[in-house]
């Protein structure tokens, strides 16, 4: 029998909530192996651990199932798999999440749910990053299990080409209020932010981040966060080459 | 007197020979203000921290001259800048770096220093990341001085365009021996990486990143990896709108 392995992490960690949905997504496609941070990466965009050692740990086993913690970021955990633990192997499908929060827009770039889907498509796989647009520990996940499985299963019948990796993103709601999916192009905005600022017990001053997100263009009917505005699945597709060709025409000849 | 203002910052910290190679490279242009990480932040990309506190330290003042450790990552020490303690004030450029190290292809993604840059280039700000392809705590920067002050010249004399990010990396050498700039594209290569393995003095196995860069396209003159190999300095503009526009015309239609 030619059985499926499928990957999993995510940037909340092995015990998040939005795990045990993604192995409800992937289940019904195969063997799932998840390899999660040990503790919460949210933010921690394509960061790898350099500068320190990392243990790995075996958290639950059952047919068809593995879960283990690692001690580092969402993308060392892909590394781990790929590289080590699951060497020997071919993995099907790497997915990342469900997460807990958006990575619309340029938050794909921050996430550490999408850093680690980047990572997969290195790796030749095809990648996808599911993202729920709720925050909460207790998220309903229903509507983005629902989705999640109907793109996993168009992924792996094919016909997408690779490299592959796939954004995507679902808005609150249950599955019946959704309106279906829509591809996308990563919508521009930014973060308008400041540092709240307080004093810790000993009288030093510390900051932390805090922000919220601005469209850039709220009209522009292509992009994610109109999407997810609207009522929509987003899905984005990824590719990782940063070179600005336009601007690299216009510098040529500037740096004689 | 309408004095510039360069902000400064790193992913090796406030204390490494790099971040003293750019206050070099910027003293010349104006007013120099470096915010740069308290511990080394390599391998950082775009994360930012969300969930513990940071501290903001003055290290040292002089005449046209502050350095600060911020606790966080580089991607934070740009928006304690922008969002905080420049907040009132107009900043000219970001420049990030002299990195210990390349930061040319794929690397682009995981550095801690690109970052920043990176973010620097979101607030509107042209922002340079600078990368000497050499890791020795001891590197010799003065071939990197001498070619990333022709860069902030000809970006601060205008006419490349905003939002302007650029990506450069000196290669080894004296500056006598590299042969001037190019413009490249990010070249499309990977990590072949593997996991040191070892056991602690408890006996716990512990693992530890490592790997090797291989040039996908080694022939291929226009990128920056050629550029490097061939005595060249590369400057690859970036941008981060990670959309895979070939594909997405592709998808629109498979999940209907």
């Amino acid at each position: 029998m030619n059985e499926r392995l499928i990957l999993l992490t995510n940037d909340d960690g092995y015990n998040a909530k939005g795990l045990q949905a993604a192995i409800e997504v992937a289940r019904p496609f195969g063997r799932v192996v998840a390899i999660a941070p040990e503790t919460t990466q949210s933010g921690m965009s394509q960061a790898i651990t350099m500068y320190r050692p990392l243990f790995l740990k075996k958290q639950h086993e059952e047919e068809g199932l593995a879960i283990y913690s690692f001690s580092g970021t969402p993308v060392d955990c892909v590394k781990m798999a790929f590289d080590h633990l699951l060497r020997e192997e071919r993995i099907d499908l790497v997915l990342s999440g469900i997460n807990h929060g958006s990575n619309s827009a340029v938050n794909v770039l921050y996430s550490g749910t999408m850093g680690a889907a980047i990572e997969g498509s290195f790796y030749g796989c095809p990648s996808i990053g599911l993202s729920l647009t709720d925050h909460a520990p207790d998220a309903d996940f229903d509507a983005a299990v629902g989705y999640g499985r109907r793109i996993v299963e168009r992924v792996l019948r094919g016909g997408i080409g690779l490299p592959c990796c796939l954004n995507v993103n679902i808005p609150v709601g249950r599955p019946e209020t959704l309106k279906g999916i829509r591809i996308c192009r990563q919508n521009r905005g930014f973060w308008r932010e400041e540092f709240f600022r307080r004093e810790d017990p000993h009288g030093r001053p510390y900051f932390w981040l805090t922000g919220d997100f601005v469209n850039a263009e709220p009209e522009a009917e292509d992009t994610d966060e109109w999407a997810l505005d609207h009522g929509y699945v987003s899905v984005v597709p990824v590719q990782v080459d940063l070179t600005d060709y336009g601007q690299k025409k216009r510098l040529e000849g500037l740096f004689e």
